[in-house]
């Protein structure tokens, strides 16, 4: 009989998935309740509200799709494209094309816009695109770690807006570690994941879809049969997954609770303290350190004299592709990296495979230990593979950094400190004498 | 801020999901490793083989689909089914009308038979259909909670052979309670869930595939832009959905590993730790450990006078449907049970809605302790919501037939002992002095 399951000691420095928070490891494990538990129920209620504060909306069509984020995705998909729709991508990288390949499956008509691998689109490229493409939907990647770029949407709303369109976010690798505003941005419809800035494992796709999606979806709104009741309608265009019909989805987290799957309790239980944890710390705050972690890598091995891959200012916080030396086999670093020191980085696709290597700096592991046990190790492994490195010039680069944020934080609170001083206690307040707390 | 989910205590006695296995709680909150660790991908391939056990099967295409088992139900069909496909599905209950919708949502030409809830269909009713649909697929339920009938397969594997149909079952409630041989009843398909015999939660489907499966999942590959090879094939007829696209999910899964989806590695070890589970127990003590528990069950209700729906011979093993009387009202007696004794039961669906309630024996809650408690518990409510009950009848029959199961099992051991008793030890060896051992 084979033994219990029980990894190596690993530091997850990749693109993800990256060690899950030990407060979202003990979340799973977590007994189990009945789907319609009063207290399972309030949990998933409650849920729907922690993910409207990181998606950053008040939508209420704010839930979990049981799969991974490629779940999230197809279920956003498949959900509002009916066959024959126009659906406009704009690929930048490998999950562009992986949103093209869903919407051709959904029976969509796509068209697609490319730029080369380490670029985002200006705004202006992608508005002439929907001016001729006419599309009912824009699907576009925010950060995609295959090319480690952050798509700027913050103006893609207003866009869509001006020419009637949907507009749909893949955030999985982004969300947490770079601003997203779904509502502020008018964003129609984010899906995400766990296993990257949110600390968890891969496995539930939180995603939100604004009122204007939810319309589109009712309008193929079905009950199954054996559920159905005499009253309930049944579109004669249903939507082409049952599974990841997201009116159903909608209807079985919403006030009616009609069945569908049987919830993934102990994925729930997880989603629900990625984003208490999140929130805890408060969404601008994970965000900088995520800022700072990936300002110390990127200057960690630029300061190892190795150059980074693609348009750095748009890069994402959380990930960096960096261009593997001529004189050293990309595949025997990274395993080394892995073997001599427990840490995990990765490789990438299609153009990239073989040519960068992507460091991670992601949720959990966003923190100063891990990027300069990275860096350290990553001076070794080049050493010893006979690429020569400056001594210590990554870790100190890195530490650098964090320590120039450090006083920056601190003259933060200090400012903070000027203004609500101690003694400043009651001395704002306009309340007179006598009136209610 | 909210707090960390801590659900009250609750015995979980419905048709699933049940209360976890412990060891599978525990198993749930190991340390993520990255998708492509060696040690990773030797856990992926011992978790294959334990489920091959677990299906009784040979077939190297036994893998995970990471989703609840409805994504198991849906894998399976989208992926044999291309557009215009003649499927067959014998409805026997809401599982039933469930996979004829999947299958409708594919493109699929649906022909449905029907019984009526509570019975099950003859092997011969279900050949007439075949001869006369001439499907390419047979798809049915083996056990459906619904209606807690549990459809012989046995024989159709023979049906499906002769009239050259593929066989497919949903297997998700009964599997692990009651007997399944996938090779040796001819399934050519079956889908799981880990959330009803095998003790786990929600959120992964084990799935196995014979070579026949795979052969026409073969001609519908497909392999994605951004990580396609140049002499990669492209189906013109690709499977619609693609995170659900068996025959992607199988390259994943095995030797070129293409990335698909991010494997959820905590559920992967849920559902290693599930297998493991039942296969140190034996897959036939399992079976015998819920034969014994649903008798005493059955039992049980029985000799509190209760009625039982449904063709009794045929119902599984690991769930009871019982009648409500017409003096209470259903949902009253359930609800004390969750609420006085925290034991949850379920209701039903459909025609059955309001007219049954619904008590599981199943996985780790197939004991003589949970059955005991329950019993006592319905008693008490059904006692204080006014119907007259025989004080302690349900637990003593109850446990008349966990006695009996005991001495049978302590008469087995003893024959055992009998044929291979201590003195016999190396008496029947027939190797000369001398041999190797």
């Amino acid at each position: 009989m084979t033994q219990p399951v029980n990894p190596p000691a690993r530091l997850l420095m990749g693109p993800g998935p990256i060690d899950a928070d030990p407060r979202v490891l003990r979340a799973l494990s977590t007994a189990l309740v009945g789907q319609y538990d009063p207290w399972m129920t309030a949990t998933m209620t409650e849920t729907q509200e922690l993910y409207r504060q990181v998606f950053g909306t008040r939508n209420d069509a704010t839930v979990l799709v049981d799969g991974t984020s490629r779940a999230g995705i197809e279920a956003a998909l498949v959900s509002l494209l009916a066959p024959g729709d126009r659906v406009l991508v704009p690929v930048f990288g490998r999950f562009g094309h992986l949103l093209a390949e869903i919407a051709t499956r959904a029976g969509a008509e796509v068209h697609t816009i490319e730029t080369e691998w380490g670029q985002v689109f200006p705004p202006s490229v992608i508005e002439d695109a929907v001016r001729r493409v006419r599309p009912k939907v824009l699907a576009v990647v925010q950060g995609d770690t295959s090319t480690t770029m952050n798509q700027p949407l913050d103006e893609l709303g207003a866009i869509c807006e001006r020419h009637g369109v949907l507009l749909y976010s893949d955030a999985t690798a982004s969300i947490g570690g770079n601003p997203l505003e779904t509502d502020a941005w008018g964003i129609d419809v984010v899906s995400a994941g766990l296993q990257k800035c949110l600390g968890g494992p891969s496995g539930s796709a939180p995603i939100t879809l604004s009122p204007r999606a939810v319309a589109v979806l009712d309008g193929r709104r079905s009950i199954e049969a054996g559920i159905r009741e005499a009253d309930d309608v049944v579109s004669d265009d249903p939507i082409r997954s049952n599974y990841l019909d997201l009116a159903m989805i909608l209807d079985y987290w919403g006030p009616r609770r009609l069945n569908h799957h049987t919830e993934a309790a102990s994925m729930l239980y997880a989603a629900n303290e990625c984003a208490r944890i999140l929130l805890e710390e408060g969404r601008e705050a994970v965000i900088e350190r995520h800022a700072t972690a990936g300002r110390a890598m990127l200057a960690g091995v630029e300061a190892l004299g190795l150059r980074v891959f693609g348009d750095v200012a748009h890069k994402m916080h959380n990930v960096v592709a960096v261009e593997i030396p001529d004189d050293v086999v990309g595949d025997e670093v990274r395993g080394a990296m892995l073997e001599d020191h427990g840490i995990e980085i990765g490789t990438s696709f299609g153009p990239l495979h073989g040519r960068v290597w992507r460091i991670g700096t992601m949720g959990y592991n966003a923190r100063k230990d891990t990027v300069v046990r990275t860096l350290a190790a990553l001076e070794h492994c080049l050493r010893r593979a006979g690429h020569v490195v400056p001594q210590g010039a990554g870790v100190d680069a890195a530490l650098d950094v964090h320590a120039a944020a450090d006083v920056h934080a601190a003259a933060d609170v200090h400012a903070a400190a000027d203004v609500h001083a101690p003694g400043d206690v009651h001395t704002g307040s306009t309340a007179p004498v006598g009136a209610p707390a």
